[in-house]
C-alpha cells in the first residue's frame, strides 16, 4: 500500500498495542492485505512484530502465515523459532510447499531437521523435503510441485469440470496436459477452452511447441525465458520429460530482484544476503574478508608508491596529484565495468559482439581521458606555476584512463570466459590496476622528467 | 533460447545470408518465436540485421514487427528509421499500441512527428498519440489502452459471451467490470468465471476490493504494487476513476529490470540509456559531466594534501600510505551506501526503522575499521620499523572507516529526504569525503606527531 496509508495503519497498531487493545487490533490486522501486513511487520520493533504475529496467528492463523511468507525468509523464520516443531508443521500447510520450503531452511539448524523428519510422516507432506533437496538457486528450489495437469485424453468439457473440481492446486493462466506417464505433451490457455466447444478434444487445441525448464535449471535462466517469452508461469519437467512443478511469474519477480540485487552487490563487495537488518555481526563477517582483499591490493600500490620515495622526496608537489590521476582512472573504470557487467547480466553482450564493444570503449576511455587530462594539467600548471607538471599529470590521467576503460572490458569478459561472475571479482582488480597504473605512470613520468620539473619551478 | 541452440540457428542464418539462399532464410526465420528472432538480430551486424529483418517482412510482416518488439526501442526504431512514414503506420499497427508507441519514440524527429500525424487520421490510430502525452515513465506511457472490460450488468454466461467475441485485446487472467459509465467497479478472475453456473450476475462474484493504479503513477510504483499484490495485471484508470489501460506482467518485468540497471548505473555515474552499443560519441557525452564534478572533487582532496606538502617533505613515507587511508574508507563506504541504497529501493528501509539501520552500520564500521586498521598499522610498522607511523596509519583507518560507514547511512537518507534519488549523488558525496576525510586525519595525526615519528625512525 502507499506509505501514507501505510503510516496511518501502523500508528493505529502501535496505539493499539500500546493500549493493550488485542480485539480491536486482530480486527485490524485481519483486514489487511498478507503483503501490507507483511510491510507492516517489517516496520515494527522485533518485540511487537512477535506479538503483533502471535495474535494474528491464534485468530487466523492462513492470513498470518500468507504474511509471514510474504516477508524475506530469514525474517519469516525468526517469527517461527520459538515454537515447537509439531506447530510448524501444522502452520507451513497454510502454505504453498514452495514457501514452506523457503522458510524452514530459514530455521535454526536443529528445528529445520525436525520439522522435516515430522512432515515425511503426513500425507503429501513429503513435498516440502523434496523440494529442500534440489541445489540453492535452481528451478527445482522455487518451483510448486502442486501443478494441476490434464490428460490428453479429456476434451474441453471435461477439462473445464476438472478444473471445478480441483481447489488446491496452483493454475494461472496456462493447464498443462500431459500423457498417460505424466510426460508433458502440450499446454493450453483458459481463454482458449472457453472459446471452443465443450467437447472439442485437448489434443486438438493443445500447443505442443511449448516451453519448459528441467529441475537442475539455474533460477537465473529460469527468469530469463519467461522474461523473453512473456509467459505468466512455466512448467518444470525432470530428466524424463515429466512434469513435476510450476513456477509462476510473481516468483519470477523475486528472482529477477535478488538477482538484480546480487549484481549490485558484488560491484560492491557486498554479499547478496546481507541486507539493511542483518545483525551487525553477521554484516562485519560478510564484508570484513573483502575489506581484507582490497588492503592487500592497496599495499600493492603503496608498495609502488614506495618505489618511487626519491621522487616525491624531491619533488613533493607530487604526492598531492597522487590520488587525482588513481582516482580518476577508477572513476572511469567502474563507469565502463558497470555498463559491461550490466551488458553480461542482460544478455546484450555476447560472444559475437565483442570486439565491437571493447573499441568503443577504448574511443570512449581516450576521449575521456583527453578531456579531463588537459583540464586536470591546466590546474596543476596553475596552482604549482609549472607547466611540466601540468603535462606530466594530464599525459598520466589520458595514459590511466584508457587503460582503465580497456581493463574495465577486457577484466568482465575475461572472468565470464573462466566461468566466474564478472559482477564478483571485477572490481577489486580494477582497483588494483587503476591505482598501480596511476602511480607508475605519473611517478614514472615525473621520475623521468624530474630534472625539467626543477627547471620549470 | 539457450546460447548453445542459438549459435546453431545464427550459423544457419549466416551461411544462408552468404549463400544469398533468401527463400531457405525466410524459411528458417518464420520459424522462431519472437522473442528468439530478437535475440538472433541483437547478435548480427547492423547490415545483416537490417537486411534479415527487410525479408521477415515482406513474408510475415507481423513476426517481423513481433521480433522488432521484443528489441530494445531504440534498436527497434533504427530498424526502421529508412522506410516512409506511411509504411511505418502500416507496420506499428501490427503491435500493442504501448509497444507501437515506445517505439515511434525512438524514431528520428521528423518521422516521429509525421508517422504520429498521419495515424490521427486512422480509427482507433489515435491510441499512440494519446500513450505519448503521458510522462515517460508513468503507467500512462506504459499502459495497452484496448482493455477489455464487461459490463456490471452481466451474466457469467454472458461475460464468456463477450469474451469469445473479442480477438484484438489484450486479456490475461482478469476481467476487469466497469459500470455505465466506464468507472472501474470490480475485477473477476478467468477460472472464477469457469467455476460459477452461466446465470450467475457479474455483480455477484466479482471483486470489488482490487487494485488500480492512476495513469500517472509512476512506474516504479506501479512495479511495485504488482510484485508485492503478486499480480498477473493491474488497472490503470484516470482521474474520476473510469478504466482506460491495463500494464500485463511481462511490461512490469521490464520496468523491474530497468529500474535495477538504473540503480546500478547511478551508483557507478553512468546514466540509463548508456549501453553497451550506445556509440562512442553518445557515451563519452554522457559521462563526461560525472567525471567533472569528479575531477572537481579530486582536486578538493589534493588541496587537503597540498596543506601538509610541509609534512611529506621531511617524512615521504607518509605519502606512500596516503591512499591506502582514502582507499580502504572508499571500500567500506560503497559498501554500507550500496546496503543503504538497494535497501532504499527495496522498501525494505522506511523511516521508522532508520536509527536502526544507522546504529547497525556505525557498529559494523568501526569493527571493520579496528580490523583493518590494526593490520594495515602493523604492516606499516614492519615495512618501515616505524611503531609511531604504524600507530598513525591504524588510527586514521579506524577514524576513516568509521565516518564512511556513517557517512554512507546518513547521506543517502538524507537526499531521499531531499527527494533527490538516493543512488543518483550518493557515490561521489562519498568519494570526496573519504578522500578528504582520510588524507585530513591521516596527514593531520602525523604532522601533530611529527616529532615522534622522527624520533622512532
Amino acid at each position: 500500500m502507499p506509505q501514507r496509508k501505510l503510516d496511518v495503519v501502523l500508528d493505529s497498531v502501535r496505539r493499539l498495542q500500546r493500549m493493550g487493545a488485542t480485539a480491536n487490533l486482530v480486527n485490524l490486522l485481519q483486514k489487511q492485505h498478507p503483503a501490507d501486513l507483511a510491510q507492516l511487520f517489517a516496520e515494527l520493533t522485533q518485540k511487537d512484530r512477535v506479538s503483533a504475529f502471535s495474535l494474528l496467528l491464534e485468530r487466523n492463523p492462513r492470513l498470518a502465515m500468507e504474511a509471514l511468507s510474504e516477508l524475506e525468509p530469514d525474517a519469516g523464520a525468526a517469527l517461527l523459532a520459538d515454537r515447537p516443531a509439531d506447530e510448524i508443521v501444522k502452520l507451513t500447510q497454510e502454505l504453498p510447499s514452495d514457501d514452506a520450503a523457503a522458510i524452514i531452511d530459514y530455521l535454526p539448524e536443529e528445528l529445520s531437521a525436525s520439522v522435516l523428519e515430522l512432515m515425511q510422516k503426513r500425507p503429501a507432506g513429503g513435498d516440502v523435503g523434496e523440494l529442500l533437496e534440489y541445489d540453492e538457486q535452481t528451478a527445482g528450489r522455487i518451483m510448486n510441485p502442486r501443478v494441476f495437469a490434464l490428460s490428453e485424453e479429456m476434451t474441453a468439457g471435461e477439462a473445464i469440470s476438472a478444473l471445478q473440481g480441483s481447489r488446491d492446486v496452483e493454475v494461472v493462466f496456462y493447464l498443462y496436459v500431459v500423457d498417460a506417464r505424466r510426460h508433458l505433451v502440450g499446454v493450453v490457455s483458459l481463454r482458449r477452452l472457453l472459446l471452443v466447444s465443450t467437447a472439442t478434444p485437448l489434443k486438438r487445441i493443445m500447443t505442443t511447441d511449448l516451453i519448459s525448464v528441467r529441475v537442475e535449471t539455474d533460477q537465473e535462466e529460469v527468469a530469463r525465458q519467461v522474461a523473453s517469452y512473456n509467459l505468466l508461469a512455466i512448467p518444470v519437467v525432470d530428466e524424463e520429460n515429466k512434469l513435476v512443478g510450476v513456477i509462476t511469474v510473481d516468483d519470477i519477480i523475486d528472482v529477477i530482484k535478488d538477482e538484480a540485487t546480487e549484481d549490485v552487490y558484488r560491484l560492491a563487495g557486498v554479499s547478496g544476503d546481507d541486507r539493511v537488518f542483518t545483525s551487525p555481526g553477521d554484516s562485519l563477517r560478510k564484508r570484513l574478508p573483502w575489506l581484507m582483499v582490497n588492503l592487500c591490493t592497496a599495499f600493492v600500490a603503496a608498495l609502488v608508491v614506495s618505489r618511487f620515495e626519491g621522487t616525491i622526496a624531491v619533488f613533493t608537489a607530487l604526492a598531492v596529484f597522487m590520488p587525482v590521476v588513481a582516482g580518476m582512472g577508477g572513476n572511469a573504470a567502474t563507469q565502463t565495468l558497470t555498463v559491461i557487467v550490466r551488458g553480461i547480466a542482460l544478455g546484450e553482450l555476447t560472444w559475437s559482439n565483442t570486439r565491437q564493444a571493447l573499441l568503443k570503449e577504448a574511443v570512449v576511455g581516450a576521449g575521456n581521458g583527453l578531456a579531463c587530462g588537459v583540464i586536470g594539467g591546466l590546474i596543476a600548471w596553475l596552482a604549482y606555476g609549472n607547466p611540466v607538471l601540468g603535462l606530466i599529470l594530464g599525459m598520466a590521467m589520458v595514459i590511466n584512463m584508457f587503460v582503465a576503460a580497456v581493463a574495465g572490458t577486457l577484466i568482465p569478459l575475461t572472468l565470464r570466459a573462466l566461468k566466474i561472475d564478472p559482477a564478483l571479482a571485477s572490481a577489486v582488480f580494477i582497483t588494483t590496476l587503476t591505482d598501480v597504473f596511476g602511480f607508475l605512470s605519473f611517478l614514472g613520468l615525473a621520475t623521468l622528467f624530474l630534472r625539467h620539473l626543477h627547471v620549470a619551478e
